[in-house]
């Protein structure tokens, strides 16, 4: 990461800024993994307080952890705002966002109840463990996954809409069917059922128990049986293809280079091989 | 969409018809924005009204809202009927049956009990959206889609074939074997479990209880383990076929371009090979 | 299906075994198709049987139909080995052995009680409908089918094989965890559950309920979620590899066609365009 | 296997070696089987050993069924140890560890209870039949998948990242909006549904009851649906390239075994491609 020319106390700032927002030096990869460990022990503590035996234990624990940890988180954001050359450009980056709105909930919580649930916003902040496992090979992989799913977005929404129809009417048909009983109690219910059923899950706490209705559901599995297989085709055939333009941009990148400046001067033939000392077309001297 | 000639009312019928059918002027566009809205309403109310709660509060309201959409999709579809220069293909087309169904149910209330929940079939016209999205990209990809499952048609009805084969013989399997408890009470429920276990939905309503009953229950799921591959390779590379014809096709049209100023100066040909150094045809030098 | 010759009876011989095992005349179709029928009725009547309030109000035709369908089936196989030239060769085939499993349940009924169910079997027979179609197409994708499944068989036992020894762990480990509570009461039924977690089957009647045993479970659920990908991608790779052999097959074949006696007689070069009046490499004439 | 050279009692050790680690003679083929049935044996007597009712009726002999097992492991791990000439490289090998994890549990029965269960490790030493098959075609096979897994592990590690993130926050937000009702009593048991659900498990014992739950419940499910799509087509896409690559290097030799007949002459030099008229490295004419 570049380092930014400071106006005011640029000495310090500077310093502040390569252990903050860098990861090079010693100093900068230990603030990076503690406030890792921060904010892992913060989710887990918001996760924990849930637990109603634990809550009714540690109560008094919780809160003075969790507004510590969110001074600490509070602080840390300051700091990143004061310390960088461009607040703005920081503040509405997608990690500034974040460790914004992972700070809000305790504050939240102080005119609403419950709010401190929200907390749990800070596991995103998770993500920058990738920052310090120097992760351009974990870009390049999740740009190749994205790039797949972008490329195949028009193909899952028209997927995603046969399936939302689908599920519409089969949904409907099947509170017609079972008249109610055994958990289809209203439309919007027996859809729940359709989408649970489609996508395989199959909670059981709603199912046909009429005859027709099990006969219904059968041909509903049997398609959703068939129909899983559409987007993991796309996906697949997209990831396949991603992954062979990588390969040939590369190809084609060294090809090139063993190209340029390789042609015969007598006939013009080119594409030699690297070690070839005469031109395999008319024997003159390469 | 090209304007037909009407023999009456030629005017006022051809700005009905860019209205109602086309999407192209700012009007048409209104039109079928405030159409989607009212399905997607009427569909809403609908499903609302199943639910108990809300039908107990709101009954006349929904009664009024069903007639009033009812209302305006009979008269949309005379007034199609009617703008139309020939109002036969519309009716029986694809988007002219589904629009005609989507007004009978409520009329059918007047006759049988229940029969307005059938009005979900007013969502099939939500497809209509695909028309407004200047829908030629998404048009594209579900034939992509279309053609790799009409490919794999025979492959898919064999497999089909031979897991509902699997499935009556496990079915009946596993009545002998529970001998009619725990939900195994006849043939074609055990049946019902088999294809809910295979497709890996499983509700849980139905579940072995003795041992051999989930050993072979267990070796039923590893099956469908496996078989769930088959579908879904089936289907992959059918997918990559026709996005690799698609590409060809593009690829092949490219070169003929390309090739096409290639051609013989003596006799004109075209579609030389590229090492050629005759003209195969006239065999002057190229 | 070729006519053999016949030592007695060879007229009323030949002519019975067109209708019975041919399918190309209007009599022997039509004698396949009420087989069929037949063969579909039997099974239904034993699956009805099953189904307690049915059997209480028919039994008595129950009784009639299935011991007039077993004696059709005894007749048809008896006159099948009367009228084939080869008896044994028959009996001891795929069908010939169906054949007579189809009969055999209802005579056991009369020492065994619940032999019927075993009438199941007959539905095997339901693939001669295969038969009928003139499977010619059916059979060849059902082979790139079965070669694919064939050519990855070793990659898919080492697979079960690793499923296997990591299920058996797995639900000893649950078995330890959850002490005989929820479901978990010996090995083998925690092994049981093992499996349908690891298929995303998931009935629900075993369900972890301690902490430790969720999360266990959770790891099992996230392994079975990343290890389902690995059959399907084998298969997926087999049935794309044997669509690809069965394509460069067909155009090898039509290479070898094109190129065959098209070499130049000036220079040997091969490969010229099915049009090509000149050799592309020496301008003589082909 | 290379028989070692020993340094005391060379003779009997040699031919104890060639019985207990070899698989060419018919004595080693012969231990091998015998002690995949005594594993076999003694793993299916703890899992009986943990069902109640047969565990009341055989104690006693379990009790010395598993101790008689346990010390001819025992017996056979001492053996191994000392006919090999490297003792230190055994006992740390994959399976010289898992040899000795495999006679322990019993061992540790006298000071911990329930110990016992953990024989269930020994299931693992079932991995030595592949050993017995001969199983070059096994491990070749295994190694394609393996290194199919290897090469796809970053793009599977960012997937789980993602899973996991998106489990964690679904998780809190079910929480909050079920608020404590119908299962979801703590963020933990949230999150462990939203995995039950995103893997298409499904056991019904937590699931939502709100209509709101049910609608974040859907949206979960489709993602679920979408998502499983990634890593198969990750898997998938290895598979095939490993696949490629396989059967690449087996043609390049091949081309390269062809090509050696088309050495140059003069110099010597192999490699030359296919149209060349020319040595590329003397120019002497081919």
């Amino acid at each position: 990461m570049s380092q930014p020319e400071f106006k005011y106390f640029p000495k310090i700032r500077k310093q502040l800024f390569t252990v903050v927002f860098g990861t090079e030096t010693r100093a900068g990869k230990l603030f990076d993994i503690i406030l890792l460990w921060a904010i892992v022990l913060s989710v887990l503590i918001v996760m924990l307080e849930s637990v109603k035996e634990v809550r009714d234990s540690f109560d008094s624990w919780f809160f003075v952890a969790e507004w510590f940890f969110t001074g600490l988180f509070t602080i840390e954001y300051i700091l990143r705002l004061v310390i960088t050359a461009k607040p703005g450009k920081y503040a509405f980056s997608f990690f500034g966002i974040i460790d914004l709105l992972a700070t809000l909930p305790t504050y939240l919580t102080l005119f609403v109840a419950g709010g401190s649930y929200l907390v749990v916003i800070r596991s995103i902040r998770l993500l920058r463990i990738f920052r310090i496992l120097k992760l351009g090979r974990y870009l390049r992989e999740a740009s190749v996954l994205s790039n797949a799913l972008v490329a195949s977005r028009h193909k899952i929404l028209v997927f995603l809409g046969a399936v939302f129809t689908l599920v519409m009417i089969m949904g409907t048909l099947m509170y017609m069917i079972e008249g109610g009983e055994s958990g289809f109690t209203s439309i919007p219910r027996s859809i729940y059922w359709a989408i649970v059923t489609i996508t395989t899950v199959g909670y059981g706490d709603i199912a046909p128990q009429t005859i027709t209705g099990q006969a219904v559901a059968s041909m509903l599995m049997l398609m959703g049986y068939a129909i899983i297989a559409v987007p993991t085709g796309i996906v697949t055939s997209e990831i396949a293809t991603a992954e062979k333009n990588k390969k040939e941009m590369e190809q084609s990148k060294k090809n090139l280079e063993q190209s340029s400046g390789r042609s015969c001067t007598a006939c013009g033939v080119k594409g030699h091989d690297e070690d070839a000392i005469y031109c395999k077309n008319c024997s003159a001297k390469l």
